[in-house]
C-alpha cells in the first residue's frame, strides 16, 4: 500500500475519487462522486467510512458538488443528513460554512459558485484533510510510547489509515511503534456485523507487515484472561463534555473487559471528535442499522486477507466466582 | 417442530439417523451414519453438536458400529477421538463400557457381537438419551422460576433442543416459563465464529413461537447498560471440581459484562457435565479450531432464520470511567 491516498479531486474538481471500501480485502476499486447525492449516499452505504475520513470526503464532496452546479446550502444539507452520529460529518461542514461566510458570503445570499469562491472552499477541504494528516502523525507519536516490545495489543473496528486521511487514530501508535522498530503483536477484533476489523483492520495492517491476528469479538477476553493483551487502542465517533465515547458497536465491552483485567483502554482520536454541546454520553443519538447486516453476509468469498493469522478456541473458561449458580437436575447450586 | 427427536436408530439397528445442523437453518436435512468413523466425523464436523447429544450419539453411534461388525473398543476409540473438550463424550462411552463389563465382559476378552450384548448396549444407549431427555424437563423446571414477566433473557450459543435430547439445558427454562405462559423476550448472541445463535438458537426459539431477537456478540453490552438483559443462562461443556466452567468461546466475555452490570447469570447442564478429575479451569484442554472458520464463512446465503428481529446499533457508548485516557495531538489526556 504506498498510496496513502484514497480521497483525492480530478484535476478539474468535478469528481471526488475515493476508494470503496465495502469490496475491501477482496476488490480495491476506486468510484468517483460527482454530486451531493453520490456523496452522501457513499457516506450512507459505509463505501466512505471512519468519523475523520467522512469529514473530509464530505467537505471535498461539497466542493464537487459546487463545481458540477449545486447550490451550496443544498449539498451541505444532503450531504449532513447522510449518517446522524459521526460529529466529523457536521463538524467539517459547518467549517465549511464559515469559510463561506469569512469569505463574505452570509448564508442568505444567492450566489453564483465564482471560481474564486470554490477555489477557496476547496483550499480549505485540502487543509481539512492535511489537518487531519497531521493529527494522525501526533497521535502516533504519543500513543507508540505506550507500546513496548512484547506487546499484546488489541484494537476494535477500524480507526486506521482506510477511516482518516493518513495513519489512523487507534492504529496511529502502531504504525509509529513499528516504524520505531518495536516488535508487538496486534490482535484485530473481527467487528461484527460489519467486519471491519476482519476486512479492514486486517487488510491494512499486514499491507504493512505488522504481526496480526485476527480474533472473533468474543475471544478478546479469553486473551485478556491468559494475560496476552496488555493495551487495547480504539477510536471514537463522538466523546461527550465528561468523556464518555460513542464508538464502533463492541467497544463497551471491550472496556468492560478491559477493565475487569487490568487492561489499560485508550480512546485514539481528533479534538474534532469532543463534542461540547453534548454532555454526557446518554445525549448521544445512536444510529439504528438494518437487521439484515446481521442475518445476512454481504459477501459470497472469503472476508479477511488469505494470509492473516487467526486465534481460534472453541471455548472460554468462565472462573467460578464470575458464575452465580448452577441449575443441575438437584436445583441452582450456587458457589456462595 | 413437532419432530423432538433428532437421532434415533433405523428398526434393524444399522443406522444411526441424526439431523445435520451445520445446514440449519436454511436446510433440514437428516444423513445416515454406519459405522464409528461416519460417527467421529459428524461429531467432529459438528453435524452433531451440543454436550449431551455429543454423549447420546456416541454410544448409540457405538451400537450401530458393532450392528455392523466393528468391535466395541476400536469402534470407541475412534468415536472417543472426535472431540476433546467435551466431557459428555467419554463419560457416555465410559458409561458403555461399564454395562458391557456389567454383562460379564471383560476389557480383555475377544468377544462377538452376540445380539444378546447389542440389545443390552442399545438399551443402554437409548437411557443415556430418555435420562437426558428428563434432566432437560428438571432444568427447565427449576430454571423457568427465575424468569418474570417483562424480563429480558440472553443467552450464547445453542445449548437448546438441538443440543440435547429434549428441550436443551440453557434453554430448557426458557421453554419451560413460556409453557407456563411467562411473557418475556430472549436475546440470542448469535456466538461467532460458527454461528450456533443465529443458526440454531433463533432458529428453534423462533419455530416455537418466542420472542426472539439476534445480536451479535458485542451488542450485548450495550443491552444490558440499558437495563435490556435481566438475566443470563448459558450452558456448559465441562465444569471443574471448583465450578470454573468450560463454554463455547465468548462465555466468559458474557460473564465478565453480567457482573459488571449486575446482571444474575447462570450456567446450565446435566450433573454429567461436571468433571471431578478436573480441579480447575486451568485442567481443562481448550479445543483451537481452524482458522477458516473466521476468515470464510460457510454460507452465500443468509444465515439466520427470515422473520426473526435484530438489534443492531451501530455504535455505543463507553462511560468515561471505563476510560484509561485520550490520546489527542495535544497529548494523552486522563480522566483520574
Amino acid at each position: 500500500m504506498t498510496n496513502w491516498d484514497i480521497c483525492y479531486f480530478s484535476d478539474d474538481g468535478r469528481v471526488l475519487t475515493v476508494l470503496d471500501q465495502t469490496q475491501l480485502p477482496m476488490v480495491e476499486r476506486y468510484v468517483q462522486l460527482r454530486n451531493s447525492t453520490e456523496v452522501a449516499d457513499a457516506i450512507r452505504r459505509l463505501v466512505v467510512r471512519g468519523a475523520p475520513l467522512i469529514g473530509i470526503a464530505a467537505a471535498m464532496g461539497l466542493c464537487v458538488a459546487m463545481v458540477n452546479g449545486e447550490s451550496f446550502f443544498e449539498a451541505k444539507r444532503i450531504i449532513g443528513s447522510s449518517r446522524p452520529t459521526a460529529v466529523n460529518l457536521s463538524w467539517a461542514l459547518d467549517r465549511m460554512e464559515s469559510a463561506l461566510k469569512n469569505f463574505g458570503i452570509k448564508s442568505t445570499d444567492t450566489y453564483t459558485s465564482s471560481s474564486d469562491v470554490i477555489i477557496m472552499l476547496q483550499t480549505e477541504a485540502l487543509r481539512i484533510k492535511e489537518e487531519d494528516a497531521e493529527t494522525c502523525r501526533k497521535i502516533g507519536q504519543f500513543g507508540s510510547r505506550l507500546i513496548t516490545d512484547g506487546m499484546g495489543v488489541l484494537t476494535h473496528c477500524n480507526a486506521g489509515h482506510l477511516a482518516t486521511g493518513h495513519y489512523g487514530t487507534a492504529l496511529a501508535p502502531i504504525y509509529s511503534a513499528a516504524m520505531d522498530g518495536k516488535s508487538f503483536r496486534v490482535f484485530a477484533d473481527e467487528t461484527r456485523p460489519l467486519l471491519q476489523g476482519a476486512r479492514l483492520t486486517a487488510y491494512e495492517l499486514t499491507k504493512h507487515n505488522i504481526d496480526t491476528t485476527l480474533i472473533c469479538d468474543n475471544m478478546a477476553a479469553s486473551l485478556m484472561a491468559a494475560g496476552r493483551i496488555n493495551i487495547v487502542f480504539v477510536g471514537c465517533d463522538r466523546v461527550a463534555a465528561n468523556g464518555d465515547t460513542a464508538n464502533k458497536i463492541g467497544t463497551l465491552g471491550v472496556a468492560v473487559l478491559a477493565k475487569h483485567f487490568g487492561v489499560p483502554f485508550y480512546v485514539c482520536g481528533p479534538l474534532s471528535t469532543f463534542d461540547s454541546h453534548c454532555s454526557t454520553g446518554s445525549d448521544i443519538i445512536i444510529e439504528q442499522r438494518p437487521g439484515e447486516e446481521i442475518t445476512t453476509m454481504h459477501y459470497a468469498h472469503p472476508m479477511a486477507p488469505e494470509h492473516v493469522k487467526t486465534f481460534n478456541p472453541a471455548f472460554d473458561v468462565t472462573p467460578h466466582n464470575l458464575i452465580t449458580g448452577y441449575i443441575t437436575e438437584n436445583g441452582i447450586h450456587t458457589t456462595k
